[in-house]
């Protein structure tokens, strides 16, 4: 594994060896496997769990890291080619990558969608530009249309639950928030269960349906696994028989880069706040899954969160041991 | 010792196994002690020493730290439970606690007051949130009403100094300042003298008396150790003997949350700026003592900063060796 | 070495000495040469190479490293003696400095120049302050008017490139740029190249030679070490024979905190964006180099620093091991 970006760039062997790598180290989490070695970490948007889970991955292996925010502290940075770069922009990613990457050992970057263009983020301009200027590996820590380590890691929870692969039923739900958000986890999650083989069902209001790349990369994973995939608007429909309930909020992709617009169509919906009653026609002990953040109340529930079914916390445990396989793998060690 | 949250809570064992810990650590800064460990900080609010001495004392212990701070590079916190999370706030306590804790092998927390509601202020609002989501030990960093890390600072520095706990004189004084401040050094320079068994004053303007729940903790301490408080608002009675001027500005607790009518009632008091001819009173060789930061010529004269009286270097100093001492003991290394 | 403040301080064999090291360093990057020692880092400027560099270096060598920010995240610092501080100052270099010196084994300082005062920038009042107030080892991580990490880091680069040092011909050429830049790193190009021996052309349009007092101390430069340095504002004669083109954008002395007028005189210079036509003059292989940021197609074209003549990120890299010299060096580590 030269790089880290996307879970449908790695082959059956590589994930399986991630996760049992994954598995070994939530049990012996501190070592000195990484001793000397630097990971560079770069935030052009806000963060919890990655900042916080890369640094101390990194150090209970007994490496380090140093943290980089574009525009605060350091330079604004400019992605596009061929640019006269006498505005924000200080830095070329052309120089900075090259750069962080003679003092780094292996580098993560973190870019949101720029949210106006669908077009453009599905081509993953920022990721697209630090990978082709990185001579060290590249870890994805959310781009414009995917969140590998989210990914790993809710593979990994859904392993620990015991949640059967072929034959689990996954949903993921649209939720209402009052922003318009990004499609990065929803695509995530999405892949990640039909590549482990799970009967996925997008639940989504009308207006909401993923963009076709998405669903079409979703069909593609199914097929590869034996899995399946389909869509609908029906609450009771879809969420029948399911062992999860992922909730994530998105944006209406026919209203991409209208703020104002997709917030006229998301006004009506803030029904779509996951309640205990959801869980009706599910399995009875199906468990609710979040990335987090997560805006209580308005995307989920308290008696949700706070029940017996909420698996978030252990979702974001499983980050660090995900992420911790991840830098081994790169850095070649055993 | 679980958590080291006020120095009120901590028995007089306790106590002194710190204290006898940061000597000996300030002898010998360096080791592998905590190796393998990890420190998460989180700060809502600016420091200089904390921020520092908290990584470097980790560091030398050789261990390692990360930093959060809320709504700069994070999303911003909610505290309040059962709220509808359609606001500023992104992310709840109830989530980001428990994952801190998953990552790093204990927690500090730096919260000031909210400076709007004395009486909501007194009851530690966040610092108990953390308090009870957290699942490691947690470290105030500073709350809305303790600085515990200071306080132990400061009673080593009373000790290195020989300033004697039995019929030693301290005197807290108020000093002016441009701003309303909150009430966490003084309450906790406070009671720290009082359980040190000390003889103390609190000099302040009319108008400034500590609340009295901040002035009933500080008798029970002296009454638990022997010590004495009084309050004068007689400049030369307050000094009286003194060994020790401890500096410190607070808002006045019956403007609390409004701070024009506070400003008022401050506005005519900037002669309370601490200067040489403060100490006449006092014993011939008294010290100056304030946690810094400290504005020059304003809470203080030059002439006592860069005298032969100020402490307020090695106080920050001590900082370092209490606060290591504080990390060993909650991770229960011998 | 007790600090590492400008290359003009240093004598040849401390000099040749941080040299050799950087090239041992360079082969053997990781060691536990400071294995418990902490570097604090005090930025009161944006920064990426610096930054990152610094902690990746202490890393490597088995140390560890903290960053400040006053203003963000801490409180904003005060740097002239006997002032009131009762604006937005909240701490002064007078405690601060002290302070962190307790945490840290030693300690760096960025701090630009103030832009609006020339004779007081070249007095360096900020890195005066952090020195006159350290009471352990301090390194310029750029001042007002000098850049010693730079240019040793520069100094490498022409070694690493077999560069003549008696005989090579270095051109500090001005470049356009929006916004009005400080001297600091075109002074430390400028006297690095002439210690070295180099024979030495600033190349800058009229209006834009660099202040007496930044001349002089190139001459004396050269004087030390057999170089020389000549001036001119005729592209094909400074840079006729060029080993080395080393660009940089410099606000002009004349309109020294005149950003108004200062944007006049410069407004009809954007020709001087370095191309490859510039180079005819020079060697057949003259190299390109430049500090970075770099602005792209502003203050050098696409073509230059995507073509076979750019050192730029080897310059980068460079930072690194020279750094870690520096560190060894200052904290007695043979």
């Amino acid at each position: 594994m030269k790089n880290f970006l996307h879970l449908p760039e790695l082959d059956d062997t590589t994930l399986r060896d991630l996760l049992a790598r994954a598995r070994a180290i939530e049990k012996t989490p501190v070592s000195d496997a990484l001793k000397g070695r630097v990971l560079g970490l770069v935030f052009l948007n806000p963060s919890l769990r990655t900042l916080s889970s890369f640094q101390a991955g990194m150090a209970q292996l007994g490496g380090s890291s140093f943290v980089i925010t574009p525009g605060q502290g350091t330079w604004a940075l400019e992605m596009q080619d061929g640019v006269v770069m006498d505005g924000a922009t200080a830095e070329h990613v052309r120089e900075a990558v090259p750069v962080l990457c003679q003092y780094a050992d292996l580098l993560g970057v973190r870019c949101f969608a720029g949210g106006k263009d669908l077009a453009l983020d599905l081509t993953e301009p920022v990721l697209g530009a630090f990978a082709r200027h990185a001579t060290k590996p590249l870890i994805n820590m959310e781009s414009a249309i995917d969140h590998p380590c989210q990914a790993l890691a809710d593979w990994k929870t859904l392993d620990d639950l015991e949640i059967p692969a072929r034959g689990g039923r996954f949903t993921l739900s649209w939720a209402w928030h009052p922003k318009a958000l990004p499609l990065a986890v929803p695509t995530a999650a999405l892949s990640m269960a039909a590549r482990r083989g799970m009967d996925v069902t997008v639940l989504r209001p009308e207006g909401y349906a993923l963009p076709r790349e998405v669903m079409a990369l979703a069909h593609s994973e199914a097929a590869r696994s034996g899995g399946s995939v389909r869509e609908t608007s029906d609450r009771h429909e879809g969420l029948d028989g399911a062992h999860v309930l992922y909730a994530k909020s998105w944006q209406a992709p026919a209203c991409y880069g209208d703020s104002e617009k997709e917030a006229l169509l998301r006004a009506p919906l803030r029904e779509w706040c996951v309640a205990e009653d959801w869980f009706r026609p599910a399995q009875k002990d199906a468990v609710f899954m979040h990335c987090l953040p997560v805006r209580r109340n308005v995307k989920v529930k308290d008696e949700v969160l706070d029940g017996p079914r909420s698996r978030v916390i252990r979702q974001a445990g499983n980050r660090l041991h995900a992420q911790k396989a991840v830098l081994l793998s790169l850095l070649g060690v055993r």
